[in-house]
């Protein structure tokens, strides 16, 4: 980004600004979809929700699923952020692991709206957007799954397990989270991020 | 049951073949909206499944939304036969849990597209429907917690672990089958059933 385009003047300030807004509509949508289910939920909807005609929402988006995939697509981007962080620290690989899943689960607590459309909505996608959401959710099952045959390499993991079917246990576990979990509850975000990472470690620990 | 409906002669007969009836529009629900997701499924698909005019689904139930209930109700209804034989083994309680969880995870790759259903489909209740639903789902957990507890109670498990934080991760995980497994695939159902109850046992173990 430019200093100009930060400026707001020209057509940079006009780019930033048409960034805002798109980001704007699908923080919108997260919502709407979140509240309704996206197969109830409508453009108009999501327009009431920006406080725009529904005509203008075209300029950002060109269809209702396009703005679901946009929603998953943007969130996959977040999560490889996450991933890309954990591959720069050091360390053994389980004490890796409990890190990876402590910070994944900070954000997927901050974001649990988004995470639960992710994970309930996903499957209304079509064609090549579901294709390519497919493969995206793969690289974090293989990342863990890296991590975790590491371990059983190192004689910290224990290698009677099969490294899949032990990296779809602990990934269904944390990723049920937004299925129970209460903003404002009883579990704090950090707890519940220490907590489970503890637990998958107990999981396959040598 | 009595002979007499058994044999399918009297008023007996007819309610044996309304209810032969009613188990079949239910399991034809279960393929459509596994099929469609119940949002996009509608009682003429589930009509055109069963081979009846739609109208005629009408003596058997009152609505799409009563059809999902009876659905997810059903479902219940399995899995506290599940509970309940488990309530009648003897035997140290994490021995009980483990044999628990693969009897339920039997059960559950048997019937993976109504369960698939169950999970992904139940928000979609409204009202006193939700509220039922909600409240047998706590049974599934507060029997896995019951087991938990009497584990760490006994000093079979960690003591220092949260039974219901233990509680959600173990269920998220088991619970998890469904949104990976694949019918005729690479892992057998009993392979699941039995590696999964033992790495729950591992989670927990003291």
């Amino acid at each position: 980004m430019t200093a100009v385009s930060e400026s707001g003047s020209g057509n940079g300030g006009q780019s930033v600004r048409r960034r805002n807004r798109k980001h704007e509509v699908l923080e919108a949508a997260i919502e709407v979809f979140w509240e309704k289910g996206y197969a109830d939920a409508s453009i108009q909807d999501v327009a009431d929700r920006v406080g725009v005609l529904k005509g203008s929402l075209y300029h950002y988006i060109s269809s209702k699923e396009q703005l679901l995939f946009d929603i998953l697509d943007h969130s996959h981007a977040q999560g490889i952020e996450i991933i890309q962080r954990a591959r720069l620290v050091e360390g053994p690989p389980l004490e890796r692991l409990q890190r990876f899943i402590e910070d994944y689960l900070r954000w997927y607590l901050r974001n649990i709206k988004r995470v639960s459309v992710y994970f309930s909505e996903g499957r209304y996608l079509t064609g090549e957007r579901l294709t390519t959401v497919r493969r995206q959710q793969r690289v974090y099952d293989e990342f863990v799954k890296e991590l975790v045959v590491e371990a059983q390499e190192a004689g910290d993991a224990d290698t009677s397990l099969d490294p899949r079917l032990l990296t779809l246990f602990v990934n269904s576990a944390v990723n049920g989270v937004s299925t129970w979990y209460r903003t404002g509850g009883r579990y704090s975000p950090d707890r519940v991020a220490k907590e489970y990472a503890a637990l998958a470690l107990r999981t396959l620990r040598s």
